[in-house]
């Protein structure tokens, strides 16, 4: 058997700006456009990862906010690293910590050497840097770690977001010198840079130019599904992946939704992440072909169907939207199981298809039939 | 094919009072001694059906209480019944809802024609007598039908005890009359009697004696396990098993911990449901072959052993005691769902280690070297 190589990106076909194809790295293949699942806590919530792989994920990703504040990253590293303590073994995704610790923490104070701010469990005060980051991811054994980055709202000035894309490409530096500081993790690991510049197409394209002049394995378009709207974030959408190499994978953060994820493969996008199918399924709002509809409705009481009469998974082979109304309503942890793992697979059924239909030229016919019958709204 | 039998008991071997053998059913083989998770609200709480079966589970039980207020048995049989509603082809067993509508509901009022009472969820008026808890199984498809019955505390006077033993003793005859009424249900289902008495030897004969005169398919002792503590539910198993029919299942109803189990397979009991395991799963208690252990406790954060060293389950041969502690601890559906796992999986093999010891006659060997190892508290 030949050793995996450490991180491999091949391109099988293109369909307009739309790319289909696998990154090969040590723990396993990653087909794109892929959609990986969101493993906050060490666990894709509701789900055991043998069913997270049965819906067709190749990879997950983690959060080094979370983490390092339970149970924290040393004693992961301590327990065998993050894939043995979840019993994921494949490839596995970290973010950096940047975006929770702005989103989620309390009493940040940002300075030039990275973030303060107190534990949104238990006050505690912590200090994340680029250089503490990329050694929680580390610790976790992490197979791709992101730079850390800082967040300006896209509403920001111009000035207020040039700056904040400054000091992330400043910070994108640092990143990329502590992991290759990192021995034997940095032979086995790749490492993402991630683009800054808010809506800005001469801010994207300098932080895509800094990213590209440290040079990483891929490359992340951040700062965008922030409230923003799809009109906003297709608009970037249409310049940012171009400015990036065209022989790397390219991911979008946080995102999305069904329809996001749909006109970013049309733009581009490799890679993309969100809690929402988690989230969705732990609130009732189960994915479907003709759009989400929320399962605590009383018109699906006694409703025999599938949750989705188009899908092929377990849960829509074996139980009625009836059923799952029931579970819903009574509060029944069974509930959110069901519907967790149907929105996985809906997702991973969404990213096979536009993986084949780019493999087959046929991504605009694809996309077209998905929208016209895709209701954003329940 | 030749078609299943509606109900057959089959005694292939006996140890002492114990026995050992197999109830056919229309829907499947129940080994026993069996244990029967329970299936509260349609579902075996944080468990898919697939699980609960590759635990060893040849039958769980649904309450007819909860399942009658919601999602409401009318409502079932029009989904199919309850197999298909919750995805469980094996058989079930239905309790009469005699113990939940004293236990949970407000406001009963108890007449010689049944209870009535307000509901616990919205505080709706319902009246459950004989005819309608009967009706209720019915429609609900239950494989095995429980009489409907009346309880009284232990410690009521043996007046109380012996009135209330002789109204379940007239609402047995009524509910054997409704069951045998029930046409095409009938032709298809069993359905036990429920022995009264409390603790008193002479009342829990008269009330053997009259199930008996009326003649059931299987005989449940009742009213133990409501707090009369084990050396006083071991006193009454001493005698009651023994008053009922020996060519018939015995089911103890509501029992137990798994200490309770041993007892009472060793003095005759066939069959057994509790909410322990499922309940203990969501709450932080996991049992071991050396007792039960609390996951939340500190001192499992870093411990790399499985929830059970001598378990072969799923659970434990992926995680460790340090994962799950990390998951209940950061409140994880996930930490429910394999606790809950874990421990049906334990009732499961210790009944099929009971069932193996009787079968080759080392039952008292098997019992005196699970109770040396087993501390009853953590």
């Amino acid at each position: 058997m030949t050793e995996r190589s450490r991180f491999s990106f091949t391109i099988s076909a293109t369909d307009g700006a739309a790319r289909t194809g696998v990154i090969s790295m040590k723990r396993g293949d990653i087909r794109t456009p892929a959609f990986m699942p969101v493993g906050t806590a060490a666990t894709v919530k509701a789900m055991k990862p043998v069913d997270v792989r049965a819906a067709g994920a190749d990879i997950i990703l983690g959060n080094t906010y979370h983490l390092m504040l339970r149970p924290g990253a040393e004693r992961v590293a301590r327990l065998g690293g993050l894939h043995r303590f979840m019993g994921w073994g494949r490839p596995i995704l970290t973010d950096s910590g940047g975006y929770q610790v702005m989103s989620l923490s309390e009493l940040t104070k940002r300075t030039e050497e990275g973030v303060a701010f107190a534990s949104h469990l238990d006050g505690s005060r912590h200090l994340i840097t680029p250089e503490r980051s990329i050694e929680i991811q580390r610790l976790l054994g992490s197979d791709i770690v992101m730079a850390f980055d800082e967040l300006v709202p896209t509403t920001s000035t111009r000035d207020e977001q040039a700056a904040a894309m400054e000091r992330s490409m400043r910070w994108a530096r640092r990143s990329r010198d502590a992991f290759l500081a990192g021995g034997k993790h940095a032979e086995a690991a790749a490492q993402f840079g991630i683009q800054q510049g808010a809506l800005d197409e001469g801010l994207r394209k300098a932080s895509a130019d800094a990213l590209i002049d440290i040079g990483f394995d891929g490359y992340a378009v951040g700062g965008l599904a922030v409230g923003e709207g799809q009109e906003a974030m297709f608009g970037c959408l249409d310049f940012a992946p171009g400015q990036l190499p065209a022989d790397r994978p390219r991911y979008l953060m946080g995102v999305g939704k069904p329809d996001d994820i749909v006109g970013a493969v049309e733009r581009g996008i490799d890679m993309f992440d969100c809690v929402l199918p988690t989230r969705s399924g732990r609130t009732g709002q189960a994915f479907t072909a003709d759009g989400p509809i929320n399962l605590k409705n009383a018109r699906f009481a006694e409703d025999q169907e599938p949750l989705d009469p188009s899908c092929a998974c377990q849960v829509c082979t074996t139980w009625s939207r009836a059923y799952i109304h029931h579970l819903i309503r009574a509060g029944e942890i069974l509930g959110a199981m069901l519907m967790t793992e149907h929105n996985i697979n809906f997702y991973q059924q969404l990213m096979a298809g536009l993986r084949a239909a780019i493999e087959e030229g046929r991504l605009a016919a694809f996309a077209g039939d998905f929208r016209r019958r895709y209701r954003k709204e329940a």
